[in-house]
């Protein structure tokens, strides 16, 4: 079994126990890990770590590709075994840590990662440890289910140490396409013109001197959570297909629109079902995340092509994939998020970029990160790779949530821009559609207020941007209320008015 | 004259009078002008159009590469001839239009207005009136001091008015390099991998269909204002050009560093001067706009190849360049600005980008446009193109201004964002820079106040940086009190605390 898995003849001797590899590990080190949305992350050897930070004061700098699985993130933070942590996470326990400022978290796009590391704009990578189907005669790497930033890691380390996982079937051999930029000042196109094009290698690199230890285990990747469709994602995806049907009729789209990236969560899975319904074809996907919709738009005949950095699917649908694999290995790719992400390669294809919002203003900025400006929620994720170079960018969120209405996700202004004004074409909410292409601050106040706010806080928005208009500005606002709305809802539990009087006693 | 201007024979008889040329417009139209930075603007049509408004109620829309020079812009305002300005200006006049919402602004990324337009996402060019040197045998335009948006607005338009200008040498001829990107779906890779690489023709290609006249004019551009380097803006330059001397010493930079893209100002000005005293050599820049600082760099020697899109220069250095034209010629070049600004181009070459902030906060979010939140002054520009794809994003300001510092130019949170946190790697002021590279916001704060703020505004800097991180948070803020510096300004004249006992009577 370990045989096949390692066919480089002078790594046959370096299998380690995990315990052993975490060993490596010394406190104030900078570790690079593969992993990338939960998909293909280290799950023997940062799970020994965290388990030896127990007992041991010792704690590192952890880089990874974007979230890991498990509860790899949360056993590291609950150990303080993170002194600093990037470029994203999704895990509740190390966002509270995060948040009482016990663990330090740089907040990146995700393309911009491994250029600070190649740049030395960040401290060195001390180990990386990548995640493998197999070693090939060469003592390459066969990547997982993501590729994420392991080739730059692995470029850039000092040490390597090699994870293989046994759970992945050898079939993954061909489904990644590898390239690492020469440094500057020699750096080259990025030779992409379309979603299915090759431009690299279907391994990474590695060099053997700087192997240091393999360790196998066979724990498969953490599950994506597929929630079912409820109303409010439903009318939004809806009111998306809507828009691309009136753009196909005014021949400003094609029925193949353009690659399409979607985000993460129930919204963006619902649109990209959605598609499997509309009068859509050919349709190709240049995005980050392959997600359960991805297989289904295949399976449907209507998605011809998907290019990302890795594949986070449901247990079902990951069946349904290995059951299937040479049905799809020939349609989907996966690439280093330096290209998945890569502004050049975005604005050459034309992506339609489709990202979920925590609030967004009547002048049309996102914030996609923080919870009333101040907590941290996820991170900013390749949302503004996409949003900042696509051909439409198209942020997506619930007019309202929490019982009664408590918070508004429209606001007069945003607590946290992720995503300025300049960058955003399309709001959509369960309410309706805000196109603001062509509009000045002023008229898209008017837009947004009048098709996306949810009707219980449509007067409190419209009085704001009246009362702001007096003052006049170009962008008018009233700077002492321009929280007002944000404070509320920290004081009263409701952004609404009077809240007071309209939230039953319970 | 005007035959060795006209070297295209059906044009001959085109030649009209800049008020008949303006007869063209009609209400409502949207007409695309050439003009970037002041240079290579219309001079006789748009003025003429200015002029014929004063008697008639007649609106335009009016998209430009950017600012216009002379008092273009300014007449056009006052005589209501403005429905809609885009993508930027930096008139006085016009900039009260649009603040008091009387005419309706969108401030754009300079490289994005020709996309948009293309993609059909704004609306039609009825009219594009280009400047040109002459025309060419086959009909097709030398252009000026700049290229802007002119050959898309020559491509996407349904007529076009070339304003020949005589004051421009035929030496002119040559500098350009024009090219236009291929439509979605068959949008090619832009293959300029250094800042003298040429991919175009030094030409903008025409439909003679579409000519609808010519006129002629002899006035020059409106010249660069060029102020004397003040103590602060010699401090900032002098603590810019101590941190890439120290980039060369740490091993991340060569004494050639990378090409430089550097704002319009006196800031800009003075450190791109301060680059000929420094120990650097083989410099280039690959920028928006060359200043009279790039030809001084040139003269020194430290210079070898400047790319923008325009060149917007004092009448001394106006002279200088024409009197010594052959020096100059095979080491400058003017792109599109879709080219100048492409966000491709940027990263391949990994342009450092300087730019000049109004306001920053202590987290590293940069506000470029907005006084208060809501007063225009100018617009973005290019900062957002360059600052979001640069190798190193490097912004700076004053710390203070006006009489006794009333004005902070650091603050809790800016009041408008411009560029994200995620976007800035360098703060400077005259007090000191702020290097913000792997640094979370926590750890930015105690920098950017530390480094770079003015003395008077330390205490109460640090006094909410404190009290925000008590309440905790990934980036603390106090929402109600964030903008409490900017309110005071509104209210008192000062953003001091007890200003009114500081400010003596007068």
């Amino acid at each position: 079994m370990q045989s096949d898995r390692i066919r480089f003849q002078s790594y046959k001797d370096k299998v380690i126990s995990a315990q052993d590899a975490a060993l490596f590990f010394k406190d104030k080190m900078t570790i690079g890990t593969s992993g990338f949305t939960k998909a293909g992350d280290s799950k023997a050897v940062l799970p020994a770590f965290a388990e030896r930070a127990k007992s041991e004061t010792i704690g590192i700098t952890l880089i990874t590709g974007a979230s890991l699985g498990h509860t790899t993130d949360a056993d590291l933070a609950n150990n303080n075994a993170l002194y600093k942590r990037m470029p994203f996470q999704v895990d509740a326990t190390l966002r509270k840590k995060i948040n009482e400022g016990k663990v330090l978290f740089i907040d990146q796009h995700l393309s911009e990662t491994a250029e600070l590391l190649e740049n030395k704009h960040l401290p060195k990578i001390d180990i990386a440890v990548i995640e493998a189907t197999y070693i090939d005669e060469n003592g390459n790497v066969i990547p997982t289910t993501s590729v994420g930033n392991s080739a730059t890691f692995a470029h850039a380390a000092d040490k390597i140490i090699i994870e293989i996982n046994t759970s992945i079937p050898f079939e993954f051999k061909g489904i990644h396409d590898i390239y690492i930029s020469k440094n500057y000042p020699n750096r080259d196109v990025l030779n992409i013109t379309a979603a299915d094009e090759r431009i690299g290698t279907d391994y990474i690199t590695i060099d053997p001197d700087k192997v240091i230890g393999i360790v196998f285990t066979e724990i498969p990747d953490s599950p994506a959570q597929v929630t079912a469709i409820d109303p409010k994602t439903a009318a939004i995806a809806n009111h998306l297909l809507a828009f691309f049907e009136n753009e196909i009729k005014e021949g400003r789209l094609t029925k193949s629109l353009m690659p399409l990236q979607a985000g993460i969560g129930k919204v963006a899975n619902a649109v990209m079902s959605g598609f499997a319904k509309g009068n859509f074809e050919n349709l190709v996907m240049y995005s980050e995340v392959l997600q359960d919709s991805t297989f289904e738009l295949i399976d449907s005949g209507k998605l011809d092509f998907a290019s990302a950095s890795s594949v986070t699917v449901s247990e079902n649908c990951y069946k349904h994939i290995l059951d299937n694999f040479e049905k799809y290995k020939d349609k989907i790719l996966l690439r280093p998020q330096t290209i998945s992400n890569s502004a050049e390669v975005i604005r050459r294809l034309g992506v339609i970029a489709i990202n979920t919002a925590i609030e967004f203003d009547i002048y049309g900025n996102v914030n996609s990160t923080h919870i009333s400006g101040t907590k941290m929620m996820n991170g900013i994720g390749g949302s503004g790779d996409f949003a900042r170079n696509a051909y439409l960018s198209i942020f997506v969120t619930q007019s309202s949530s929490k019982e009664y209405n408590a918070i508004s996700h429209v606001l007069p202004m945003v607590s946290h821009v992720d995503h300025t004004e300049h960058d955003v074409d399309i709001l959509i909410t369960e309410q309706g559609i805000a196109d603001l292409r062509g509009l000045a601050p002023r008229e898209r106040a008017k837009v947004i207020i009048e098709n996306c706010t949810h009707p219980e806080y449509k007067d409190e928005l419209s009085n704001y941007f009246n009362r702001a208009c007096l003052r006049g500005g170009h962008t008018p606002h009233i700077l002492e209320e321009a929280f007002k709305l944000h404070s509320r809802y920290i004081e009263t539990g409701s952004m609404k008015q009077n809240c007071s009087v309209e939230l039953p006693l319970h």
